[in-house]
């Protein structure tokens, strides 16, 4: 077999992880490694929504994400931004995306995000591309995580070490 | 906002868009030139299934394909290929694929392709990336354009034009 | 309130309820039923599918269907057709008909017939009309009948009576 | 083919098209106009909901209704009502209608339609149809778009033009 | 045959039926005289969500719950339970239950109570066990009950009759 | 907390897993543990389809399941049987099962399953048990395990040791 031809597109791609990381679990960080195997340039988007009360203010979100990023080899090249306001169609086109990455975590979440992809696509031609989430850890979203550390379960197998003490913290305050 | 710091792996990511391509449709020319848009490099693998028989022999496929790809700019640097036995994980990884792309037309799609895409990363680790399908083109597959074609309806709106003469020929041979 | 205005069409709207009523069952009677309260004038149409080999021949189920439908004073205003060859969307223009309409038994169902009903409408226009099946006729398709016959089971209560005969006299010979 | 004889009921049989409209999309004059094909009578109802505070009072959503549907040579007929309160089969029985006529965009929206109309087919035998959304609106619904036009994005595409001077005002006031 | 080989473990197997309960409907009873044929020993667990008002307390949902169950020859035996806080998987390791047992009302009802099922059996290996609810209750909800009563319909045939009262009362009040 | 009240019925419980086995695999004996767990008498049976050539003899399978089966603590009280004709249900009867248990791999199984779980219901009362299958063994099917197999992909991480002789001896055969 003979190399493959080169696309028409030269540049190193940029894909975008975006979500709301309240806080970030090892579903995310699972999603964010996978994407940095296949595109050269991953920025993780914090997406800081005015409307919803999280448990960690948006910028101490971003603060855990970058470090626990910042340790595992697979991330460690991985940028964390906070996308403030506007619409994430406009942060993608203003740092250069060519793709929006999502991880999927069964049909439901397919139906959820699929709205939304075709609402992108048609505002600027924003891609989005889905991965299917690891079966390990499809048991795992931040919301279920915060309700179970809320009543007292052990949540140690579900989010990076780093990030226990910070959400025993602020579940306690 | 400065650039995106580079992933750990620097190589042009090469893509393969695996089918039975028979025939090739307007949907399929979609997802790989959209394919084309996100990696560097794609590969359109024409899949041979020993134990079903198609309208067109499995090289007229890669041929018809060849031709309908090299004329679409957007497409024009992709690379067609037959995977003619073995799995398809076995021939990704001989080409040094980072992922397979799927198109994606409703979560049926999805439910059907999840099992495969979790069996391929666990045989080697291959990614499968989902797109999903353009919504124009989302009542358009190989089998239901050859139903239309075979009682006489009008498919000019299904397939490249290329596809029109050798389809019509093959059904009424 | 006063009276709704009249909308631009005034012919009466004819719908057709196409299936491969191997045998009719009491599912399918159901659906034309509730067709014949939405719509003026309802064909139950026989699609004869040469590919197939069913229990009954495409004759021969359109008289059982006719038979049951003439019984049923909720159907006995429905007209019989078989659609011998062509497409569906053929047939129906030539009769004249506004819509198709299909009952629904679950999310599965619909992601089936959906790229269909949007082909159908891409080729003439023409409309498919979604009607969620009756719970109690939930677990009651031609296939599942057959089978449950064939193993000797007791299917008095999801065909009409006319079938059971016709049904046992197939099954023996 | 004789003509097909005519069913049990002869008054022009009136559907009802339900929804907040806040505001009415693209996506809702589609069904509302394909409803009217399938229907000789047609009702466009805004249902108020109590509980929930929407971006345009119901009377509001009506008259922008009122007037975006008149311009329309396809739902010129169609009438738009409040449901101000009471159960939407009380409404439904009041004005005579056949049935409750549902845009469907994907296998969810499904899932989320069948118990609300399984429960009004119980109570007063109201029955629900369902039409497959057109594809290339599969994007929009009232909420996305308001979350758009709430970013400041274009959403001149997705709301018939009426809409779009009003919903400036609104989200600027 | 022979009589099969006795499992592993000889206790009476208990399960849990969680649930809000607000209020009791009969889709809930059917769920629960189900179980109790499969298992020795059940309790129905009316599970207190501090963040959610209800229409009745979660005291008197269990009370009115103990009532019906007691007057039903098929759930005589079964215990009422209130969870009034931490994590399900607690409870039901306290009383010593091998699964949990949940009604399945549609593919949605599945994929959101996967999640948790896989989250439970993470934390303790409590099972899930999902019973495919009856068709005729298909369209009842504790929710949909409620909203139906408060507009004045009647839901006589949805919730078991010692109900009735009291829900009229909670809504006049 | 007392002691839950026994239910009405006292001898044990009999659950059947029914499948066609051809051959186990890590996934099958993953439910048939489970199962054992949550019910003190169970039988693996074998359902014989006449119409479908397997890879492995229905005897053949039973035999390969029985010494799987009777290898591992967790499954070692489990019977094997084979269902050579008839309908599951009337085994069911025979033997006097109260449930069969069904592993679930997403929501596609489940809108599969359903109408024969309501058939089997329907026909003799016979209950259908629903269990979310281990996330680490969603992508094992049978069917899968032999696509990989016969294009010579390793399947000792799919199916019990015990398997991996006969069935390369079967597709080398």
């Amino acid at each position: 077999m003979t190399a493959p031809a080169t696309g028409p597109q030269d540049a190193p791609r940029l894909a975008v992880c975006p979500g709301s990381y309240d806080p970030v679990t090892l579903g995310h960080v699972d999603v964010i490694a996978r994407a940095a195997v296949l595109f050269p340039a991953v920025v993780a988007a914090v997406v800081h929504n005015p409307g919803k009360a999280g448990l960690f203010p948006t910028d101490e979100r971003a603060e855990l994400l970058r470090q626990v990023l910042a340790e595992d080899p697979r991330t460690a090249g991985v940028r964390v931004d906070v996308v403030a306001g506007g619409l994430l169609v406009d942060y993608c086109r203003e740092v250069g995306a060519v793709a929006v990455v999502k991880g999927l975590r069964g049909g439901t979440d397919f139906a959820y995000e699929l709205p939304m992809a075709l609402m992108n696509r048609h505002l600027t031609g924003l891609e989005t591309v889905f991965l299917p989430g690891a079966p390990r850890y499809e048991h795992i979203s931040s919301s279920l995580v915060k309700e179970v550390a809320r009543h007292g379960g052990d949540v140690s197998d579900l989010v990076p070490p780093l990030v226990l003490g910070p959400m025993a913290r602020r579940l306690a305050g």
